[in-house]
């Protein structure tokens, strides 16, 4: 028997008498109990507050996501735990792979992009600094910072792994500490997760917490630091929204939910073509994967009112193939769904379409009745979707889908967009025209807009399929949420802040160096320091060099670049931007490293690359060309060297600036 | 007398039975009525939706910025009628400065952003391209378009001009309708606003509409594409906030609302220190600019242990000088509130605060009873902040500030914090790691922290004043929302999408080259091709050219960039990065330059930057070089040229990608 534990403060607690009963929907039995009474919130809360955000906001961006890649490779290396038990909750292996290699997946990639796109300090920076004043003595930066409260995380049956890693990843890259409640019926699977991020010992004490059953009091007891991130249905969504107490607490609320996504098979895309072949295969996969039961999956197939048939064709031969069947068995394509309740009520919403539909599919249920989980997939058919409300409207979440036929580009957009808000909607066209009416007619309803052809058909990632890289949520009825998308989904977990300084003031609170902030001179050449040795704001600002006109002919007989602007008095006189012939960019490039280069070996070990490079005036012979180097931001990359961004200015005799830009360097650590 | 009238659906509305009467702050006698019955919602909806949302999306971000700094300049050169209204309000000269100019510069900004940060075309990009292959067949983009919806703007009585401009230069330069809601009190000033917009002729039919008076039911109308920025107090807020027919209807709700924002002196600041000036002047500023009305206006003033006296003296002093009187009159230093019940209102907040607080000063009231809007500057002083709540939860919108001591920095934060979340808090120090700590331990409760000392006091804008650069909002009680920040705050009138698909695909949506996508060659040399002529994707490829030792050797002598890769076999093979001897990053950027530029006079006028290179392979001696170059992007910037930004990359012999950047230059257009 099942019996997965909640853990609270720090103490693992089993079902009790008020535990529900867990049906497999396999085989129609009792498997297990989840749930007890609920905790005390002051306990949870206080746990979180008190042990875990601290412990999780004195780590940086960096620590973090190091914990999280490592987390990710334990997870990874047990997995096998988790597919054991994934038969039981009605799914496949390969549905099982979205949920358990695709949770962990979602992990490393917040972990990569935690390194590559998060600072290696506590402060993270939105966006680039503005010039509030004219001298520049007084800038503006916004910043983020993890909110000091607790983030508690509410997941839908559907993914009991993944959809607990996605939500645990960007909260505790954000240093947010999570109190999870993953659904109940699928709980023993989200708890043997748990269990191992436990086990693991990587992550510091009161930085997760789970709840089996109800969470009783727990969002009456919030704060405007805290943030609830909810999966599930539209209507304990909407019960949620209205819980005054949440209303009046100023805590963030982030819904996923209800979804009529839809699919379009453009106009050019007839029977012949492989894009009717991909269209085919992912709506035939959409409806079957995981038999149906994804927030993201096909409802609406919207196709030219000529190609109906076809299409109803090509989806029958292709869904008749899929019989539900005994999801341990490594040959069966559709498994079931969660439990014979769900059943039943897949069913029930399947009467409500009734009235707008008629059934042109229903495949074989594989000889299982109504005690278990299994359906078999089945295909409606739309005759005026124009007209039909409840085929825009009600989810049956399950293998089923509708087939709506449209006469033109703007009555396909304007179906898809009848959802009234979705998390996405894909289309299969060879036609960058056909993608772009799509895109601006549908983008505005739809949180991912997925375009699929023959170019991409062997790296697309699937209609369905929510990537950490993008964002994942939808408007309106898809609950108005965002989640994933990368750094975007890590910035719902802290506070965005407009800094208001001097170029000092900004320089010490993001630990970046600000153009105009003060220059400190070190002990050598910067370039002789080490990654550890380097202060930010150490400056070199080097000799003059004269430009010569001979050294423009030169380098341009060397370069190849003969551009008038350079060669020829006159025409360079009549170009708007310059005075008469001028240095090339690219020479004044050239002596600025000649100038602040340091030859022999030592710490700098490569330019890696420039940012934000800005020509700002141009340089005439017999101009005097010097440069200010800056240590701006330093990296770490590994255990042997880290990136250090150089801010770099070129002045004139006139000390008037002529070029700015960002000089990216690799340099070793001193030991 | 006074009789704003509202503006539906091309049709002015005026004053009715309903109406309520305007006070006078400063006679007390009635000057104006404003408001009548409320105006039918859907026909206000109606025409939004049907002309406004399509006549502004059907333009491109950059006609909308053209637009708004046509309209700005409008403005600008009738604001004497606006500035003639304003004393009525209570308000003098330079209070209106903050409203009317403030207003009208807002405009000017978020036009300048629209033209500088924003494409010429329906699609804003958000972020970089996620590569989500390995082969880069199927690639993501996050986009913003415009939400096919109306905005409804709710503003509050203290900047009627400000108000309404800071909320409606964001929605139209999103392409979003606005019906804008005035508070009734000050309506006539914003309806004298308003009325110029309509008369500048710059705005299509149905882009703004105005409503004096109460909504109706306008909010239970709206869906899930439609906008609610809200700007008053708590209690307001939480009404709407409740409304179940809004929660339901899925439109966004952004607040700003009660706040009680602090200021810190620094506890390096002491009495004879430039912050301990800047602090008494600003704080005083704070508290008599708009007779208090602000709401960013400090409402705790939080100071060392030591130097309550001294500062209570210096506030003293200083707020001795600030006597109400005649707004109209240019020597009055302080007006009055908006009106008589205002002034009762604030003295009933200071009488709840009376159990915690004593006051230590209360300026002369210049002759003026209750029957006006006129109230003496005050100071309060609360002996025990940590024991006190009123304190720090009620705000007494008037020129009213309490004293609060600190015992050290943590003491200090955590007592700012206790605002439960405010706009802004400001700090006065010289010392950066003050800096630091106050912004580390407060950014997570306040929208805006704001820094000043003897560096930036010249050009420092002010405590109370939002930038249009910056965001504007706050956590908790300030409401959650957030408005301004540039693009951000054009980012909530529309939706952000994640699209995915191969690269022409995203090449046709966003109108930005994608790498991978298809390359164009055009009729002749793509330098030789003007603005208006190129084609995104229009490609050349170089012929090689064969990168030597001497040509190394010489560049090395040449720039004086003797770096030991480039010199020294054995020492370059000793670095993690380097085979052996290899060559300058720079003498490639130089070589690609010559294999594709077009020496002779021509569209090409300027190379004015570069961005993101990146060194991704080392070149040696006998590697040969080739270039591809691609038209990526372009944006008009006048009627001679544009930019157009072009995606280059250098390839070896093994077309093995050793280089990548995009290279900027400006163009000239054909005639």
């Amino acid at each position: 028997m099942l019996a997965p534990e909640s853990f609270v403060a720090g103490r693992w607690i089993g079902p009790d008498a008020t535990a529900r009963s867990i049906i497999s929907p396999v085989t129609g039995v009792e498997i297990g109990r989840a749930g007890s009474a609920p905790p005390d919130p002051e306990t949870l809360r206080d746990h979180a507050l008190r042990k875990g955000g601290p412990a999780l906001r004195e780590m940086t961006f960096h620590d973090r996501a190091r914990m999280l890649k490592a987390l990710a490779q334990y997870l990874d290396s047990r997995k096998e735990e988790l597919y054991a038990l994934n038969p039981l909750t009605g799914a496949t292996r390969k549905d099982g792979w979205v949920d358990i290699d695709g949770g962990i997946g979602t992990t490393f990639v917040f972990a990569s992009k935690g390194r590559r796109e998060m600072p290696d300090g506590h402060v993270y920076l939105d966006g680039a600094t503005e010039r509030l004043s004219r001298e520049g003595s007084f800038l503006g930066q916004h910043i983020a910072v993890p909110k000091p409260g607790v983030a508690v995380h509410i997941n839908a049956y559907n993914f009991p792994v993944w959809g607990m890693l996605e939500k645990l990843a960007p909260s505790l890259l954000a240093g947010m500490p999570a109190i999870v409640k993953p659904a109940t019926q699928t709980a023993f699977l989200a708890e043997a997760c748990f269990r191992m991020i436990f086990d693991s010992g990587l992550l510091p004490d009161g930085a997760v917490q789970l709840i089996v059953g109800g969470t009783g009091g727990l969002l009456d007891t919030l704060g405007p630091q805290d943030v609830v991130s909810f999966t599930g249905s539209a209507d304990t969504a909407l019960m949620l929204r209205q819980n005054p107490r949440l209303i009046a607490s100023g805590a963030s609320f982030i819904a996923e939910q209800d979804s009529l996504n839809a699919t379009i098979l453009g106009p050019d895309a007839g029977p012949d073509s492989p894009e009717f072949d991909l269209f085919i295969n992912e709506t035939a996969r959409e409806i079957t994967t995981k038999a149906g039961q994804k927030c993201t999956a096909i409802r609406r197939i919207i196709v030219p009112e000529t190609m109906a048939d076809p299409v109803t064709q090509a989806l029958e031969a292709k869904l008749s193939k899929s019989i539900p069947g005994d999801p341990a068995d490594p040959a069966t394509r559709m498994g079931a769904l969660v439990s014979p309740a769900q059943r039943a009520d897949v069913l029930e919403r399947c009467g409500r379409l009734a009235d707008e539909t008629t059934v042109v599919f229903r495949g074989s249920d594989g000889g299982y009745d109504e005690a278990t989980g299994f359906l078999p997939p089945m295909l409606l058919h739309c005759n005026d979707p124009d007209a039909a409300r409840a085929v825009h409207e009600i989810e049956a979440f399950g293998p089923v889908a509708t087939l709506l036929p449209y006469r033109d580009i703007d009555h396909a957009t304007a179906l898809a967009n009848r959802g009234g808000g979705s998390l996405v909607t894909s289309l299969f066209t060879h036609d960058p025209q056909v993608a772009r009416a799509v895109t601006l007619g549908t983008a505005a309803w739809h949180g991912r807009v997925y375009i699929n052809d023959r170019a991409s058909a062997a790296e697309a990632t699937g209609h369905g399929s929510p990537l950490a890289h993008m964002t994942h949520g939808g408007p309106g009825r898809a609950g108005g949420g965002e989640e994933l998308g990368g750094i975007r989904g890590v910035l719902h977990y802290m506070q965005r802040t407009a800094v208001q300084g001097s170029p000092d003031m900004l320089t010490a609170i993001t630990g970046q160096w600000v153009p105009g902030g003060r220059e400190i001179t070190g002990p050598a050449h910067p370039f002789r320091r080490h990654f550890d040795e380097i202060a930010i704001g150490e400056t070199i600002r080097t000799e003059p060099r004269i430009v010569t006109l001979e050294d423009i002919e030169h380098f341009a007989d060397f370069t190849g670049d003969t551009f008038y602007a350079h060669m020829d008095e006159d025409a360079a006189a009549a170009n708007p931007f310059f005075p008469g012939r001028v240095a090339h960019g690219y020479l004044l490039l050239s002596f600025a490293a000649g100038l602040f280069v340091e030859p022999n070996p030592g710490p700098v070990l490569a330019n890696t690359g420039l940012n934000a490079l800005s020509f700002q005036k141009p340089v005439s012979p017999g101009d005097a060309l010097w440069v200010r180097l800056t240590a701006r931001r330093k990296t770490k990359r590994n255990d042997e060297y880290g990136e250090v961004a150089w801010h770099v200015t070129l002045y004139n005799q006139e000390n008037e600036q002529v070029a700015e830009y960002e000089l990216l360097t690799m340099v070793a650590f001193s030991s």
